[in-house]
C-alpha cells in the first residue's frame, strides 16, 4: 500500500476509533459505580473476543431445591458486555416436577423450550391467565411487568432459555418477595388477604422474620 | 397589521399549525385501535381548553369494599389528553384501616399524601422491604415494576394522590391476579408455594374459579 | 429452614442482589459528575427506606414575593431518589392574585389543585391558547415544551401541586430568560420587537444588566 | 442462476421484505390520523428514490416580512420521509439585519453556517446566555427546549441550516405566542409583568386580540 | 361471594380491563398500516394463549442452499404477539460448512449454540474484527448495527438461535446488498473498490442486474 | 431591585441553577469514562459560549486519497457539547469523481448539498436501492442501519454536509469492514463469497493482513 493511502486511512479512521467504547459497546467496568443507562465502559484497546462470550449457561444448573429447578443468568453483571446493549439471557433447568415460581420483571421475555414438555403462562393486568402447554422448539413471550410463570409437566427432565430486552432486567418473585424479608406479618396480611398463618410458613420456606 | 405582516405569519406559521397534533399533544381518538406507543390523535381543530382538564379526581372514591379503600384512575382512557404525554394520575381514598393492595406496574410512581397517616413501601428485588410511615405532604418513590403498597394506619380516613410516568401503566394487584382468574388451584400452589386452602380462600374473595 | 432451602436461595438469588443499584433504582451520588442519563448511584446496602421519602413538599412556600406565590420543587438534586426513575413534583402556593409565571420544560407537567380557584392554561405551537379555571381537585396536562401558566383567581390563598416526567425537568421561566441576565438589549429587543423600555425594566426587575 | 439459489434467495429474504415498511422506513401516510409516535407508514411498494429526496430547501426564502428573514421547514408534513426516522431540517434566509426571533421546541438543534455573519445563541434554564458571532463553516449547538435565536449582523445576506432530531420538533416563537393569539392582555401581563401598553402593541403586530 | 364484594372488584378493576391491548401487549393487527411503534393492536378480547405461542422455530431449516444454512424468523409479520415488545427470534440450521453471511441490523443480538462448533464474530467501526470458536451452550454478543457472521467449523451440523431486541429488526446481509439488485454495477465497483468481474459474480449468484 | 425581589429569585432560581448540567446540557468530560448514554457532564460554571461552538467543518477536507473524498466529524469526541444531545454532523468533501464509500451507521442521516452534483443512495433490508442525483440545496434522507453512499457525478469538486441523530453515529464503511483487518482471508470469502483474490487486494488497499 502507497503512502497516499495510508494517510487517507489514518485520516479517515481515526476520530472514530479513539471513541469505540460509545460508538460500538460498552463492557462494563465495575471499578465505577454505575449510572441510570448502565456501568461504565472499559477501554475497548484492552478488550478480545473472549469479552463478548460466556460460558455459564453452558452447565446445567443444581435443582435440587424446593422448587426442583434452577435460573441462571446471563445479565450485566455476569457478562459485563452486555452492558448498554438492551439483552440478556438465562437457562432454566427443570427436574421432573419442577417450577420457575411465579415472578415478573420491568423488560419483556421469550423463552424457548430445548427439552421437555412445560406449561408456561402469564397473568394480565386485568387477571386473566393467558397459559399453555410447551413442547421442544416452541417460543412464548412475556409481556413486560406481567407475572408469569413456567411448570416442568413432562415426566423427564427439561431445559429452556429466556431472553429478555435488558442488560438487567430485575426479577421479583412473588412468594419471595412476601416471604424472604422482616415485613410485618400483619401489614402482609393486609396487603394481600392471605392468612397470618399462610404467611408465617412462607417466612419459613423463604427465610423471612416477623 | 399591514399586510405584509399578515403575509409573513402565514407563511411562517402555516407549515407548523396543521401538524400541531403530533407537533403539541394527542388527544386519544378511541375510533381507531392503538398502537404500541398509544392511541390516534383527535384532529386538534376540534379540541378546547376542556380536552385537557379532567375532574374525575376531585369526588371521593367508594371505600365500602373488602380493603376499605379505593383507587380511582385519570389515565389515557379516562382522560384522553395524556395520550402520548407520559403521564397520569390516581386518586387514593382510604377509610380507617384501609388498604390499596400490593401490586405493581410498568413504571414509576411517586405517592403524595393529603390527608392522613399512612404506612407505604416497596420491596426490591432482592426482597428488601423499605416502607415507612407518610404524614400530610409527604412524598415517596416507587421504582419501576416493583411491588408496592399503602396502608392507612392513622385514626380518621387518608386522601393520597399519584403520579406515574406513563398514560396507561397497566396495574397488576398481586392477590387479584392469583384469586380473580380461572388458573387452576394446582397450578398456583406450584408457583407460589401457597396452599390450597389458602389459594381457594382467595378466589372465593377475588371471583375466581378453578 | 432446611440446609437445602437456605442454599437454593442463595443461588437463586445472589446473582440478582448484588447489582440491585441499577436493576431496582439509582440513588444519585453526587460525589461523581452527572451524565446524560442522571447522576451515578448510591450503593443500595447503605440505603433505608427515608432515602425514598421526601417531606419538603409539607411546608408551605414563602410567597412574599413580586409575583406573590412560590414554587417548590422535588427534583433529583433536591431528593435523590428521583434520579433515573423519570418523575418530579413541586409544589405551588399561592397568595391572593398569585401567579406562576410563564415557563416551559423539557417535559410534560399535570397540575393537580388542592385549594382555591385558579386559571391555568398553555400555548400552542400554533399560537392556540388552552386556558380554564380549575377547581379543588381538577388536574390539567400541560404538553411537553409548551409554554404554560397559573393565576390565583379565587379570594383566598390556593394551593397546586405538580408532577413532571423527568427526575429533572429544566425550568425556563420566560420574563426571567429575557430579564435576568446581561443579554444587551439591543439583541433582546431585536429577537422579541419588545420596546428598549421595557426590556430594561425587566432587567430591572429581574436582576438583568446591560 | 440456478434453480437452487433461487429457492434460497426466496427462502432467505421473503420474511423480511413483506414488512419493509416498518423495519426499514415509514414515509408517511397522511390518509389515517397520526399517532404519539408520528404517522402510519406508505406500503413500500409504491416507493421511489424520489420519495427520500427533498427539494424545498434549495430555494431561497421570501425575507419581505417584519423580521427580514425566513424559516422554510422540512419536517414530516413537508417532506414524509422524515417520518419516523427523527431528523427534520429547517432553511433561514436572513437579509441584512435580519432575525429568526426567539424560540424554543422539544428537542435539539445544530445549525450550520453558508453564508454571511450571525450571532446566535441559547439561554440557559438558570438563564445565563451563550451567545456568539458565528461565520461561514461555523456549527453551534442548542440544547433541547432551551430559547434560542439568530441575527445577521453582517453588512450582506446570510444563509444557514439547522437540523434537529426530530421529524416534527414543534417551533414555539415567544413572542408570537404572546401575541398572535386572544389570551386576554390582563392575564399576559399578570404571567410576565409586561406593561399593558406593550402586550397591546405584540398584539397589533403578530395579529393578536384582547 | 357477597355482593359487597362484586361491586368492589367491578368498580377497581373496570377502568384497566377495557384498555388492555395498549396497557399490556398489542398483537398486531395487519388490517391496518404499520407506523413507526409498530402495527396497531387486535381487540384482546379475542385473543387466547395461543397467539403468544409460536411453533415455527421448532422445525429444522432447509440448507439446501449456496450457503448450505437457513435462518428462520420469528419477528412480529411471522409472530404478531412480538409487536411492541421489542424481542425477537431466530433460528440458524447449518450444514457441515454452513454459513450465515455477514450481516447487520439495528439492534443487539444474542446467539445461543445448542448444537454443534462455530466460528462467530463481528467487526467494529474501527475495522477491529472480534471472533471465537463456540460450543455447545455458549452464548455471544453482537453489537446493534456491527457486521456480522457465524460459520459451522465442526464435522456435523450446527443449531443456534439468536434473540434481537427488536420486534422488527430489519437484517441488511452485505454480498445480498451488493449482489441482488440493480444497481449498476459501475456504481458498486466505486463505492466498494471491488473489481467489476466480481460484482458481475455476485450479481449472478444473488440474482441482480446492471 | 428591593430586597423582596431579590429573596425571590434567590428562593426560585437556586434549586435549578446548581443542577444544570443535566437540566439543560451536557459538555463531555473525557477525565471520566463514558457509558451506555455518553460521557460526564463537565461543570456548566466552567462553561462559556465558546464550548457550544465548533469550527472544524469550516475548513475544506484533503481530498488527495484513493476515494478522492474527505469526511470530516463533528461527534461527541471531536465537539463535547453534542454528549447527550443527540445529533452530530460531518462535512463531506468530494474532488472531481470523489466517492464516499457503502457504508452504515446506528442511526438516521438527513445529506444536505451545498455545491456540485452527486449521486447517493441507500439500499434497503430487501435489497431494493434508492438512488438518484442530488444538486445544491436538495436533502435526503438515509434511514438508520441501511448501507448508503454518495459520488460526485459533476465535473467540479462538490460539497455537502449530514446530520445524524445520535452524537456518536458510529460509522461502519464496508470494504474497510472487510479489507482493513487481520480477519483471516477464508473466512471473509465464506461469508461474502468474494473470490479470494479480491479479497487479498482489498486486504493490500486497506492495510489488512491475514
Amino acid at each position: 500500500m502507497d503512502a497516499q493511502k495510508i494517510i487517507f486511512l489514518f485520516i479517515f479512521l481515526v476520530p472514530l476509533s479513539s471513541a469505540t467504547s460509545i460508538v460500538d459497546f460498552c463492557v462494563a467496568d465495575f471499578n465505577y459505580p454505575g449510572g441510570p443507562a448502565g456501568y461504565a465502559c472499559r477501554n475497548p484497546a484492552n478488550l478480545t473476543a473472549d469479552d463478548f462470550v460466556y460460558s455459564g449457561l453452558g452447565v446445567a444448573g443444581n435443582t435440587s431445591n424446593i422448587f426442583n429447578a434452577s435460573a441462571f443468568l446471563a445479565v450485566d453483571i455476569t457478562f459485563p458486555a452486555l452492558n448498554g446493549l438492551g439483552l440478556s439471557m438465562a437457562r432454566l433447568d427443570f427436574g421432573v416436577g419442577g417450577v420457575i415460581p411465579i415472578h415478573a420483571h420491568r423488560v419483556s421475555e421469550v423463552i424457548l423450550v430445548i427439552e421437555g414438555t412445560i406449561i408456561a403462562g402469564f397473568i394480565g393486568s386485568d387477571n386473566t391467565p393467558y397459559y399453555k402447554t410447551l413442547n421442544k422448539g416452541d417460543i412464548m413471550i412475556f409481556p413486560q411487568s406481567l407475572l408469569h410463570f413456567q411448570v416442568n409437566v413432562g415426566d423427564s427432565p427439561a431445559l429452556a432459555f429466556v431472553s429478555l430486552n435488558s442488560a438487567s432486567p430485575g426479577f421479583q418473585t412473588t412468594s419471595f418477595a412476601l416471604g424472604a424479608n422482616d415485613l410485618p406479618t400483619d401489614i402482609i396480611q393486609k396487603i394481600t388477604l392471605l392468612d397470618a398463618a399462610q404467611i408465617r410458613q412462607l417466612k419459613t420456606v423463604f427465610g423471612g422474620t416477623n
